[in-house]
């Protein structure tokens, strides 16, 4: 079992856009470079993210990417869901039926008790991701990291944040 | 994220398996012919079974597969890292350090938050694979499956079981 490794960078990418100022925006490229990244690599999952409506992306001179909405409302699981799908891992094929003995079709009218067990350990998983905040994410880095490291983190989001010209409304 | 097919055979095989009598085997052959998978596909994955000691293999003319502990002792879990090996599904690839801004190494101590929320997760998938062991799943199956996928399950392992010479010592 292997997550993508898009995974890493779609959380790290939304814990970066969760420090930006009110509406402002910050490119892909940039947030590319934070990381080493390629960027095209990168934007491939930053429009998962988009097309999940976890960032909002925005065109223009000043555009690039921030949270289509708080942090407190985003958590792991969406951004696992949005870059890895919304499919389990465990995808049972029916091989109970395959055989030479195969049954009328209203003998596996309940689901296999083995897939049943493997989908509920996904409900763990799935919902110790749905507890993890990307606020709390945020809140215990600025308060656990080392101190160089937030306050390169920081340095890097004031440079390359993008404020909007519209005034802002959004509170993150 | 997705969990290799071998998962659902396997889990199947020592199920399958749980239903033999004493220290009775069953080919690996037929098997497959059970779940209509190819014996060499499944050889593979009875084999790490094996590796992993929740399986035995026995050769000779009475030779197959057989659990090689109870089924109260094989979880899930065992069944699943055996087949998917041990690693976690999330692998940080310590992307925070590849950015330009890269701080020395002891900025880095300390495990990425973002990495240890997404190994919490899997801790929790871990302990509910753990808590699912194999002789609930059988004992499962035989009170709620279809009456007719019982017996014919029954029938297929009193077919293809085969018996060992010596006596028996192991309870199952
Ligand atoms: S038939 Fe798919 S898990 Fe049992
Ligand atoms: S550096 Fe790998 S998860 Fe943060």
């Amino acid at each position: 079992m292997k997550l993508g490794e898009g995974v890493e960078a779609a959380i790290h990418c939304a814990a970066m856009l969760a420090g930006v100022e009110g509406e402002a925006t910050i490119p892909g490229a940039a947030m590319a470079e934070a990381f080493g990244l390629s960027p095209s690599y990168l934007l491939k999952h930053l429009n998962m993210l988009s097309a999940a409506r976890i960032l909002e992306s925005v065109s223009g001179p000043a555009g690039g990417y921030r949270l289509a909405r708080p942090a407190e409302r985003i958590t792991l699981l969406d951004i696992v869901l949005a870059v890895e799908g919304r499919e389990p891992a465990f995808r049972c094929g029916e091989i109970r039926r395959n055989g030479p003995a195969r049954l009328d079709v209203s003998a596996y009218v309940k689901p296999c008790g083995i897939n049943a067990a493997m989908l509920k350990a996904e409900r763990a998983y799935r919902a110790a991701l749905a507890e993890a905040k990307l606020s709390d994410i945020v809140a215990e880095y600025m308060t656990d990291a080392d101190p160089r490291s937030v306050a390169a983190g920081c340095a890097f989001v004031a440079r390359h944040q993008r404020p909007q010209k519209s005034s802002s409304t959004k509170q993150t």
